[in-house]
């Protein structure tokens, strides 16, 4: 049985000028943070970075070091703006190979699409001492280095490749979430919030706001690893709320 | 008129546990990419951090000594959980005062709206020395201090400050870019991408893959400041293309 007490961190990088640029919607930072939780990993943080070398380098090297495992999407493509693999080897200071496992997927993949060319067996290339990961979708895999995982940019493509690490990395508790909403102006139930908070332990309560059809609601998200801390918490804030004079809506508005 | 060879930058801090559990998708990074990209200024990176005090302060102080601008979105609000205006006051090594123009614009806002309460009043508290930035949408108003932008989570809102703040602030030449489309794989063109990067002085181009109905295609987005260059990087990629086989759509697929 998993540690209760031991928490285990993420970190993401997003690479890619298109998501700086304001171009690409990015969708990656949601997905894997849902799939980091269902594996009892919190994504403590993200990062986003440029087609930058220095910039990812540096991006890796503090994220690495302070969490059990970093992740990154983008840049592991054919084309000339595709540094990922090089700039991580230069983090971990180790070369770029050719890895014969990756080589031989690629000329498979390629057997029917026109053949493996100089450009296509770059997608081959990986930092040092690095193992694959699978990809469902097209051809080229990902990597993975020690506690490093290099993931692809196209969402469809990195939900495969997380699918197929699906239950193989160690994690702790998963982080369960309950959702209530009402049609409240949080800056109403404050301090409730507060006091609910501080009187059930192992729960933390966040408050998100919204504005639809000129009203004013708010979400409570209740977080917490004990199902139990969570269904108590989340009844005693139902409850507080509904004496409040206020609607509750379970699983949120 | 601005100088071409002064590049101004940004760096934006998303600040959310809802971000990091995969609960929200984010939307502040688009919007507020896109708009700094009209103002001249362009967004070098971005974090994405928890609601914890030690993690807003390390960003901040990191991000605003080497960018022209920092933004930071969310934790702004009357919850317990909005800890933005403390951690950046932290981060500044300056006191929390309540500013007196928010003061009144929230008691004008909550007059009919059941008066301004004590976790109302939370929400005119800034690092001290701040000015306000005009909040269109709802009560309470964005933060600057410096070369700091304290901006509201939730995205309708914020695009509303950004909306106030246009024209306000100095930047360079905005990055002009074109898009073009075609179904071709990036790995077939990967050494002519390269090539006519290299041939025009001052262009990047990035290479967006995409798989659609079981085909592969490709945008590839031409970026410079000047509209000269663009074109002709745009002109000559387009006639190579074509020259290779390949239609291209203008605009991207």
């Amino acid at each position: 049985m998993a540690d209760p007490t031991r928490i285990w961190t993420a970190a993401l990088i997003v690479i890619g000028d298109e998501i700086l640029s304001g171009r690409t919607q990015d969708r990656n930072i949601a997905q894997v943070a849902t799939w980091l939780g269902v594996q009892g990993i919190r994504l403590r943080e993200v990062r986003v970075v440029a087609d930058d070398e220095a910039a990812i380098v540096e991006a890796v090297n503090i994220l690495r070091a302070r969490n059990d495992y970093l992740f990154t999407t983008g840049g592991i493509g054919p084309t000339h703006d595709d540094i990922t693999v090089d700039a991580i080897a230069k983090a971990l200071g180790v070369g770029v190979e050719v890895h014969e496992g990756a080589r031989a997927l690629l000329t498979d993949y390629y057997a029917t699409r026109g053949g493996l060319t100089d450009a296509r067996l770059r997608m081959a290339r990986v930092p040092a001492g690095a193992d694959l990961i699978e990809n469902r979708m097209s051809g080229a895999p990902g990597i993975r280095h020690g506690n490093i995982f290099i993931m692809a940019g196209v969402p469809s493509i990195t939900a495969g490749m997380l699918d197929s690490l699906t239950g193989t990395l160690e994690g702790g508790l998963p982080l369960l979430s309950e959702t209530i909403g009402c049609w409240v102006g949080e800056s109403e139930i404050a301090d409730l919030l507060a006091s609910m908070e501080r009187s059930h332990e192992g729960c933390q309560i966040g408050s998100y706001p919204f504005f639809r059809e000129g009203r004013t609601g708010a979400n409570f998200v209740i977080r917490a690893t004990d199902p139990v801390v969570l269904n108590a918490c989340t009844a005693d804030l139902t409850a507080a709320l509904e004496r409040g004079g206020w609607a509750v809506t379970a699983g949120g508005i």
